[in-house]
């Protein structure tokens, strides 16, 4: 039986993601109280995958995860885009006009903002994760406080559900990435499939329109790209590390041509996209 | 006298960072409890300018303001670079080895991981602001609840210092953007002054390699890129916004260029660039 790992307590949407995408197969799944924790298990093999999720259609990028995928030795072999419907939980005889605090992951209390801001009565508390937060509130057993978590978390934790479908944008999916120890073998790929992705991560040498270049590589073969995202480079301040997403298997022409241009490369992974429903 | 707004209370970084911009010029901050205040207080003409931070050279962008430099209407007038020097505050009394609880904004606990990381004793929890958390642990009076702040939130709150310069990257700057009133004006100025800078955002229309061919508007003109940053367009799932910062003004002829092929393009301000110190 395969191992995942996840961030988060049980009742976490990163739980969910990894059940929804084994579907019928039997797993384990294992808690870990933050990111670097999961990436070490998969790194050492003591899980054979982590789910982690790296993206959300309205709040944006989780940085840390990015940050972890270059950093450790795990590859990218899949992803999952996952419906987040959160919902204010609270305990038994709790009422909406008596909640004072509302306590969730930051991530969560952005996709709310809107829905939280009309509440002028109710204090923010910014919380490790979701489902931690449900556990937290369902133990003080307060009925002024309040959880935003997912349906689910209501029943694993007792709470009664105040009000559902709370996050600002009715469009609101998150993408999970499942990761591997890295195998070395993403590189070179040269699958057909057309319903393949590959991200890799790239420093840019220090030659005039460096990115212009880069992207140029890709715009020549007509590779489309998907996803761009910088992020500074720990120790070189003000220098950034490109993440970039594109569509098709890992080109090793377009990738060697990338080294030519670049200080660093690193291919993140090459997996078969995940669905994505389009909004309505 | 002119009132600068900011986000914290006093003792803030974004209050050290207006107090050097303004220098012997006589000053009154008003500390606001959040980013989206010291906006509205400056749109409003309540407050002459905002001081907030978007940058730091090891945790990255602070996103929520590059989507309020979007949607409100201000405009950037100039830039402050300040070094940050974390310090492990604590009551009278305290000692290093009995130090429970470490509270701080999430960026400056992000700037000490490494250091926290190393305290297994030690939870880490996220709060509001630096000087804020300070001004906590000082009401608290708790021997075992520590605040990661500056050494000035030290002397304003009475609290004593256990340790200095914890953050992980001696080299530790933010790059902070003075705001005023959007005036309408920043477009094709023509200053000759090489030490402007400009920082506009755009979406892309929907045609092969957009963002390729928005870069190459820069390229073409030998204007140096700065910064590429980007950010989920609210209700455009999976669209996004790019923020690009360039050197030099406003260059009317490439911001034409550019609404030729974008879907919206506003010019967030021209400004003369900071003082940034080099990694030594």
């Amino acid at each position: 039986m395969k191992i995942i790992a996840f961030q988060g307590v049980s009742g976490a949407y990163s739980e969910l993601a990894a059940r929804a995408h084994f579907g019928s197969r039997k797993i384990k799944t294992l808690p870990l109280t933050d990111f670097p924790k999961v990436f070490l298990q998969v790194e050492s093999g003591k899980a054979d995958y982590g789910m982690i999720p790296i993206e959300n259609s309205s709040a944006g990028s989780i940085h840390q995860n990015y940050d972890l995928l270059q950093e450790r030795k795990v590859s990218i072999c899949g992803e999952r885009y996952l419906k987040i419907e959160h919902c204010l939980l609270a305990p038994e005889g709790a009422s909406l006009k008596n909640i004072r605090s509302v306590y969730s992951h930051p991530q969560a209390l952005a996709q709310c903002a809107s829905y939280l801001r009309k509440k002028s009565n109710v204090v923010v508390k910014p919380y490790f994760d979701t489902a931690g937060s449900a556990c937290k509130v369902a133990e003080d057993g307060n009925p002024t406080q309040a959880a935003i978590a997912s349906r689910f978390a209501a029943t694993r934790y007792g709470l009664q559900i105040l009000d559902e479908n709370i996050q600002d944008h009715e469009y609101n999916y998150t993408r999970f990435l499942l990761i591997r120890k890295a195998s070395g073998k993403d590189w070179g790929r040269s699958k057909k499939d057309s319903d393949y992705k590959t991200s890799i991560v790239f420093a840019l040498k220090n030659i005039p329109g460096c990115l212009y270049k880069c992207l140029s590589i890709f715009a020549i073969r007509d590779i489309d790209l998907l996803k761009i995202e910088s992020r500074p480079i720990a120790g070189s301040p003000w220098q950034y590390l490109f993440y970039l997403d594109f569509a098709g298997p890992a080109d090793s022409k377009a990738l060697s041509h990338l080294t030519e241009i670049t200080e660093y490369l690193k291919v993140l992974g090459s997996y078969q996209a995940g669905i994505l429903e389009p909004a309505t």
